[in-house]
């Protein structure tokens, strides 16, 4: 795999001699050979980064026809158009989940072969499974759309919702990486959904459970746990976590892992800019509204409203205003 | 148009049988045309994210020469750097703004016709009118860059904050498409925006007005909504949001679109990390502090700085270190 | 150099007449002759983000080969593997390096000549050492992968935190950048920070001192300023801002540089989800934990839990359920 980003001056030349980088290709070889949580070696199955996002472009394209890739598609050649990029869609994201099996054997055998036929009929059950619920997928992500256009009075027009809106982004990148966390495949889910927050900021675990017409506005720093549970019709903005308390510890010490930690929001539920909301047993019932910047880590009942505590703002004159910046 | 990301083994064949192939085509292709709402066939007009952002790198070079691209550009080259990238960004922006005109014909004519060519010269008029207001942009972003320098005691040199600062990138592009917003441009001036909070995590509005001399410092998690206006002199932190009160409804429950929704600032305000200012009616006035934190939904007399409330922290000793991580 | 992102219809002609283009050329070219302050002109020699971005991508996978890049290095091209990328990296980032010295100097010499043998001596001197210290980087980022899987229960595995953790990637990038820079290296530690900083939204300055066994979970939305210090097994959550209280101010009322204005934290410190802790003089000391949206200008000593006022949530019934979405 060659990198992604070409040097500009290629031609650049060590500045080290000959014998001192063979010095330092020594040192750094056995720095890696003695390291094992750091380096993996004769690896090829493991999943790619870059071969994921090459497969959630294409899925884009698939999703949402003729808003991001070929804009000429017609009524006469969209099952051309579906049926190819359904192909090269099919062929990657295989490879790709067939890998992770395999990374998970690996991991749990010894005795491990990279044969694993198990792997590969398994990956082909899952994709066989995925591609044929593209249309429930887009069913969904349609109710997705008109929420958003609903939820926010500055969009002219729901197409402007799916060109530029990032919760519209984050969304259908979680709903696929969701539907194969369900699947049970390994890493996959996790690197798709960790993309998504690259290029948003809205960080949601693939196991979360979102229901339909779910709107994020402006989505920075939104954070959704693993075992949230949100019901329809819901809306978050910038800034809302929905998180765990600190964590339980087994016997060991060491942190628990695979119990409902994160919240479970109802049906109509609106949490406004900043606000917290912490652990597992918190459900926050239907049609309540979270005020902005809320710290909250109790249940609600349904059709409340939750501000924080009275604040009036303290006010104090500037002495002098060429003081102040 | 080809994918952005070739995949790295191309030649990965799809583990889905041919006529399996075809039976998913089917249903996509179905799924797609019955859903209007996610989908466009036979709209080549529409405007471009990949496109738009082409344009952007090249606006760049132009702002900023020898900062990012060509850098053995010497003063007799200038002019014919300048002249080559101004046709090289000419013709793209035209066609991504003659395009979202044909777009919203199309939106609101049955009768639509591609060809227009109303669309057309409108298109020139705004590209003629944008370009020739880069010395005038160049003069503006000239004032961001020293207020950024004069605003954190971290930078060494102006030229840092060209190179580094997320702030002075987004206020780029945000003035860029202001002026593509101010000359009622549709859909390309949310897409500039939202390439800008995609690279920074600081979200403004096109429509957003912003006085000389702005600086954002960090950014990530800053909102700015649409009919937000900042005075001169302005600083504002990470994760600020100026941004609506709950919405209005009309009669029929829908949110009202259009109306005063955002606050206004003055002239040499600083706005502190994490601060909410809600509210269209909501006017800080001149050489105002907000401190962190603070949530404010009322108006500020000019030269006043505003706190939360008084809250003293709680210390607990801890029983065990051992058991706190 | 040519652009990044080619014109997908680069037959796209200009609109403007070529005597247009003319014009304006004239007047871009003279804005852009008049300000110094945006502009460079023949300077070669200027870090380029691009290419530095390319060292990194090698770095990767000489940090953490077959996690990303080439997945079949075997134990026997594992050395093969390592010589080939540091030749790839020290030419670039010798380049990069000689060409940050070479721009400092001409800030500072009037008579400043780019032939600057100096600048190339010590530049070959930094890569030398940098590269020579990549076993020692490499022990560290291995404490920082324990230190994530540890630290998240929605983990499964230490490789998932290499494959998928925001804050190892900001992590690793940020032990890079810190190095550069205390080797005095100008400009470049910066642009890899913010490099960091727009893929993760976590913004840590270069100048920061991190110790061992440091864990960022989700991350967006944290600042760590230039003059912090943290020990070692410290833990911070999205939205933590290790920040600087108001600037001090030198007798022309510009803002003083370079004195310690962010807080330290000790060993086995805790800190949750946007908690914001100000101030040069603020000392955290050991096994202390500072609870979510905790703000705090004052020291703590050792073995303490901080929290925020007590702060009860208000419930309101909200009269019509249907007039709150």
């Amino acid at each position: 795999m060659p990198p992604e980003i070409p040097h500009d001056q290629p031609s650049i030349e060590s500045p080290l001699s000959s014998q001192r980088l063979d010095e330092l290709a020594d040192v750094v070889a056995s720095s890696i050979q003695d390291d094992q949580r750091t380096r993996h070696l004769s690896t090829d199955y493991l999943p790619s980064r870059r071969e994921i996002i090459g497969v959630l472009e294409r899925l884009e394209w698939l999703l949402f026809p003729g808003f991001n890739g070929p804009r000429s598609i017609g009524e006469a050649s969209l099952r051309e158009h579906s049926r190819r990029l359904l192909a090269e869609v099919a062929g990657p994201l295989f490879h790709q989940i067939a890998g992770a099996l395999r990374y998970v054997e690996s991991t749990e055998h010894i005795d491990f072969d990279q044969h694993c036929p198990d792997c590969d009929e398994r990956g082909k059950e899952v994709v066989d499974a995925f591609l044929g619920s593209l249309p429930e997928l887009r069913n969904t992500l349609s109710l997705d759309v008109q929420a958003a256009y609903d939820g926010d009075p500055a969009a002219r027009h729901t197409d402007e919702t799916i060109f530029c809106y990032p919760g519209i982004r984050a969304l259908w990148m979680h709903r696929v990486a969701h539907s194969l966390f369900m699947q049970k495949v390994p890493l996959v889910p996790r690197i798709i959904a960790e993309h998504a927050h690259e290029l948003t900021g809205i960080d949601i675990h693939p196991g979360a459970e979102i229901g339909n017409s779910f709107f994020i506005d402006h989505g920075t720093g939104v954070v959704i746990g693993e075992t949230t549970v949100i019901g329809d019709n819901c809306k978050v903005y910038q800034g809302v976590t929905l998180g765990a308390k600190s964590f339980e510890h087994d016997e060991r010490g060491k942190i628990k892992r695979g119990t409902k930690r994160h919240p479970t929001l109802g049906n109509h539920v609106t949490v406004y800019a900043g606000a917290t909301i912490l652990g597992g047993d918190t459900v926050i019932g239907d049609h309540c509204v979270v005020a902005g910047g809320v710290f909250l880590m109790r249940s609600v009942e349904a059709g409340h409203t939750v501000r924080g505590p009275k604040a009036a703002v303290r006010l104090n004159t500037n002495p002098d205003p060429s003081d102040i910046d």
